[in-house]
């Protein structure tokens, strides 16, 4: 769908946005037309955060959250358990697992996971720093919080694999993963097999669950 | 829901964003941390592109459209019939007429529909300025395509009435609506009875469609 516009500026700015994920050219254009209605001041705040946004972001040197320090206030902080590492996908998993208020560790974003499909290898996540900080022997467990999906999976056992080789850690130390079970509020009948029967398997003493 | 971010930087982003209609801040956390791990040029692109826009759009003297320039493009063509009109709510109607092929005549943007449940009223949109254009008796026929909807309908009446008035016009002037009818791939049976009925009364000649 050609569509001539009327203006360079509105098809630059139509064409920029439709860069972003899920915006087709249809909405960009609704978005830009907005922009035009509203206060200058708005569109160049808009435009201005994404510039600094992405100029002057840097990543955690520990665990490579984002951060706009050297070590992310997390790392820093002087509240944390620094034996327990979490290990995530990304920066919004970081957010998500915040936002529970039942993690007080430390975490290693790994930016990714294995997936040969995508030609990602474990050479392109943050693994060797990881092996790294398990080596230094501050570290007592190791969280594994990947998604529950093939190549979560296969990250976790290469991540395991790697951590438990001969040499890596000083001291033995804990590898768990985020249990497995059916989503609380959900119902029984919508459970898939699969989760039902990890439920089955890996169930709790009755007074845990509160 | 707030959610506690690492950054600033982020958090203003995510905040610029999600003042975008449709934008929640979810879906602006997503954009955001999209941008991140995209090369830098194209935050940079994207955030400039809508900066430019805002602040050196201008809209033709003439027909209100968007334009780079003190006249538009369409106003200023030597091969559009300067005589007819086409009254259309806002920028996005004049792409979409455009792109039809179908008329080679100049416009006129109101920038908006009469509504008085918004609180629009007559007097902010540009009403008068079409009065202007119709009396320095350069036009024989006004189009109006503006929505079928009752803000569509009170415009068109309001318009109406005034450049019927007397003294507006210096000779008599066509005054044409779009054909309302049933729309081009609709099956009848989903037809509204209304748009139905209209279709009946302002049947065409067979020969006509072709």
């Amino acid at each position: 769908m050609d569509q001539e516009y009327s203006s360079t500026l509105l098809e630059n700015a139509v064409t920029a946005l439709s860069r972003l994920p899920g915006v087709g050219r249809k909405t960009a254009l609704r978005l830009a037309l907005h922009l035009l209605r509203r206060p200058e001041d708005e569109a160049v705040e808009i435009g201005q955060s994404l510039i600094d946004l992405r100029r002057n972001i840097r990543y955690c040197s520990v665990c490579h959250n984002i951060s706009e320090t050297e070590v992310c206030p997390i790392c820093s902080s002087g509240n944390r358990r620094r034996s327990t590492v979490c290990v995530v996908e990304n920066v919004r998993d970081v957010m998500s697992i915040e936002a529970t208020g039942q993690f007080d560790g430390l975490y290693h974003v790994l930016g990714g996971l294995v997936s040969p499909v995508d030609g990602i290898g474990p050479d392109m996540l943050e693994i060797e720093s990881l092996v790294k900080r398990v080596g230094s022997g501050e570290i007592d467990e190791v969280i594994l919080a990947l998604s529950a999906t093939m190549e979560g999976d296969t990250t976790n056992y290469y991540i395991y694999r790697r951590l438990t080789a001969k040499g890596v850690s000083p001291k033995p130390i804990k590898i768990t993963q985020l249990a497995r079970g059916v989503s609380v509020g959900n119902e029984l009948e919508y459970t898939d097999e699969v989760t039902l029967g990890r439920s089955l398997l890996n169930r709790t003493p009755f007074e845990d669950t509160y």
